[in-house]
C-alpha cells in the first residue's frame, strides 16, 4: 500500500500553442513558452493510493467520479506509468490504483484546469512509482493535455515542439525567483457562453486556416527567441511586446479558420484597449496582455506597476452592487494612487457598469508541482478505503 | 459655361483591399472583388459647373464647404483632370469650377461613402471635360480613394492590383443584370465607438502584421480565382464561402496589427454566428457575411432566401420600444416565413434586446455611375451662381 498526495500549478502562456502536428502523441506545431503561476493562488491537488486491497482503478476529480476507461488520454498516461514501472517497482496485476483529484479554483473562472490537473496527475504517478526524470514527467503530461507538460517546471518554461513522444518536453528558462518581480492578474470575466473547446479549435484551425503554417514555420520561433532574450536580459519592455503581439496573432488565426472561432469579447477588448491606453501614455509597457481560448484576459506586468492597474480596472470595470472588484491573491494598496487626468478621461467615457468582471486573481510566478505527503494525513483526498474524505 | 450632375453608386467587397504597395499612387498589395450596390437605395450625387464666372474653385460636401487645397487626394483628382483636358475641351485658367456633392444615406451610417464620394466626383469631371474612356475614369478614382476604381463600373467588379497609375483599374466581371437574383442586407450597428480609419489601419497593418504580406502573395489571388469561377458558375454556395473566408482573413489581418485593430464588435459577431448556424441548418450556404473597416454586417443571399433572413435578424435584434426593426430599400413579406423550431430556439437564448441594430438596408447589385442631367435643373445641386442651392 502506497499513497502520495501532490500539488501542480496552472500555467499562462506568453507564445501560444495552437495546433499539432501528431494529433495522437500531442506533438505541437511549434514551441510555446509560459509563466508557472503560484501554487499559493492556483493549483490542482491530487492523492493517488495504490495498493491490491483495491479491486479496481478509480477516479473521482472534483468530488464526481470519472470513467477512467472513457477517457482515452486518462487511460494513456495511466499504461504508460504502468510500462515505465516495470523498471522501477513495478505495478502487479492484482493493484489498482484510486486517484483522487480538485482544483482549488471554480472551473466556472474558465480557467484552462486540463493542464494543472494532468500534470498534477502525472508528477503524482510518477513519483508513486519513483520515476523520477522530470523529462519523463513532461512527457506523460503531455499526453494528457498538450500544454500540462510546461506545468512540471517553476519560473519560465519552454516547450519545445520536437518530434516524437521523447523529444517533444518543457524545459525551464528561468526558475520564478530569477525574476521576482512578474506579476499575473487574470481578470475573470463574467461570460456564460460555452467556448469552442481547444482541442477541437485547434483542430479546425490545422485544417482550414491558410495562414497557421506561416505562424507555427515563420513567426513563433523569432517571437520565442525574442522573448527569450527578452527574460534572459529582464526586459519586460520586450518581453510585453512579444507577448501581446502572439497573443494577437493566435487570435488572428482563429479568426482565420473556418467557420471562425473567436474567443475574445467586447469586454477582452476593453482590457486590450485600456492597457495600450495606459503603455502608450505612460511611454513604456506597463503591462501586457494575452487571452487563452476564452475571454479572460491575464495581464503580466512589474510589482511596482500593480496599483495602478488594479485601481484602473477597478475604475473600469464597476459592479452594479457599488462594491469594489474582488481581488483574490495577493493584494496591494491603492488608495494613495493617483490617476492621471488623461487615463481619468478614456475610463469614464469608456467605463462598464455591467459586473462585466467576476474577480481579479493577482498572483506571481511559482514553482513546478510537488508532494505535499506520503501519507493519509489531512493534505490526503482520500481516506483508507481508497474513497474520497467526502 | 458648362454644368453636369452625376450620380455614382456605393461597393461592398467580398475579396478584401487592405493595404497598399506605393502609398502615394494608390497602388494595392493585391487585387480585390465587390458588388456595387443599386443606386436607388444608396448613392453619392455630385454636380460640378465650369466657368470663367467663378473666381475660384470651391467644393461643399453634405452642404458644408471643404477646402480643396487641404486635401491631397482631392487637388490630385482636380488637376490630372486638369491636365487630361489639355486633349479634349482644355481648361483655361481664367475657368473654376464649383463642387456640390451629397449622399443620400446618414454618415452616421458607417457605410464608406468615400468609395461612392469619389467615383461620383472623379466620373462627372471627367464627363465635364468629355474624357470618357472608363480605365481612366477608374484610375482616377483610385486616386481619391482606392476602392473607388471599383464603383465605376456594375455588377461584380475586379480592382487589378497592377504596378502603375494606368495599371490599377477595376474592370466589370459580371453586369447586374447577369447575377439578378443576388441580394444584399446592410446590417446598420447601433455604435458609437470611431473607428481606426482604414487608411491609417492599413498602413500599420503593412508596417506590423506579419501575417499580411503571406496573404496578399499566397492568398487573396486564390480567393479572386476561385469567387470569380464561382461568380461565373452563378455558384452562390462557394461565392458565400470565399466571401466570408476573406472576410475573416481580413480581420484576422486587423488583429495581427499591433496595436491590434478591431472593427467587429459582439454585435458583428452574433450575426457572424445566426449566419453560420443557419447555414449549418438549411444544409448549404443560406447567406454570407462580409465586414469592412466597421461593424456592420453586409450580407450577401439569394432573392429567395431574405425574407428568412429578414424575420431571423428582426427576431435576434429587437427594438426596446417593442416595434420592428425597419427595413429600408427593397421590402418582403415575412408573415408567411415559418421559422425552424433549432432556430428559433438559438435564437431566443442569443436574442438582444438592446437596439443593437439601427435598420437594415435592403438592396441588390446595380449600375455603374451615370449622368443625371446637364443643366441647371431640379437635379442640380448648384444654382447659376454656382453656390449650392440650399
Amino acid at each position: 500500500m502506497k499513497i502520495i498526495t501532490a500539488q501542480a500549478p496552472v500555467n499562462i502562456a506568453v507564445i501560444k500553442y495552437w495546433g499539432k502536428k501528431d494529433e495522437n502523441l500531442i506533438i505541437p506545431l511549434n514551441d510555446s513558452i509560459s509563466g508557472t503561476l503560484s501554487m499559493e493562488h492556483l493549483c490542482a491537488t491530487t492523492s493517488i493510493a495504490f495498493s491490491n486491497e483495491f479491486d479496481s482503478n478509480r477516479m473521482w476529480l472534483n468530488n464526481v467520479e470519472v470513467k477512467i476507461e472513457d477517457n482515452k488520454r486518462l487511460v494513456r498516461c495511466i499504461e504508460n506509468v504502468r510500462k515505465l514501472a516495470e523498471s522501477t517497482i513495478g505495478w502487479p496485476s492484482d493493484h489498482h490504483i484510486r486517484i483522487c483529484s480538485k482544483n482549488n479554483f471554480p472551473t466556472a473562472a474558465g480557467l484552462a484546469s486540463s493542464a494543472a490537473g494532468y500534470a498534477c496527475l502525472c508528477y503524482a504517478l510518477c513519483k508513486l512509482f519513483e520515476i523520477n526524470d522530470p523529462k519523463i514527467i513532461s512527457s506523460l503530461a503531455r499526453l494528457g493535455s498538450g500544454s500540462a507538460c510546461r506545468s512540471i517546471y517553476g519560473g519560465i518554461v519552454r516547450w519545445i515542439a520536437g518530434y516524437d513522444h521523447q523529444t517533444s518536453i518543457a524545459r525551464q528558462v528561468i526558475t520564478e525567483n530569477e525574476w521576482p518581480e512578474i506579476r499575473i492578474l487574470v481578470c475573470v470575466v463574467n461570460d456564460h457562453r460555452k467556448d469552442t473547446s481547444s482541442t477541437f479549435g485547434m483542430q479546425l484551425s490545422c485544417q482550414t486556416s491558410p495562414l497557421i503554417k506561416y505562424r507555427a514555420e515563420h513567426v513563433v520561433l523569432e517571437h520565442c527567441d525574442q522573448i527569450t532574450k527578452a527574460i534572459m536580459e529582464r526586459n519586460f519592455e520586450k518581453f510585453a511586446e512579444i507577448t501581446m503581439k502572439d497573443s494577437n496573432q493566435f487570435h488572428a488565426i482563429c479568426q482565420d479558420t473556418y467557420p471562425p472561432i473567436r474567443y475574445m469579447n467586447d469586454i477582452s477588448w476593453s482590457i486590450v484597449n485600456l492597457i495600450h491606453f495606459i503603455n502608450n501614455l505612460f511611454g513604456y509597457n506597463v503591462a501586457c496582455y494575452t487571452f487563452d481560448a476564452g475571454p479572460n484576459a491575464c495581464i503580466y506586468c512589474l510589482d511596482n506597476n500593480v496599483p495602478i492597474l488594479i485601481k484602473s480596472i477597478r475604475r473600469m470595470f464597476q459592479k452594479s452592487d457599488g462594491t469594489e472588484l474582488a481581488i483574490n491573491g495577493i493584494t496591494y494598496q491603492t488608495d494613495q494612487i493617483n490617476i492621471d487626468q488623461k487615463l481619468s478621461d478614456y475610463i469614464d467615457i469608456r467605463k462598464r457598469m455591467g459586473d462585466d468582471l467576476k474577480y481579479i486573481i493577482s498572483t506571481r510566478l511559482g514553482s513546478g508541482p510537488k508532494i505535499l505527503s506520503n501519507q493519509y494525513d489531512s493534505n490526503c483526498l482520500l481516506s483508507a478505503n481508497g474513497l474520497p474524505k467526502n
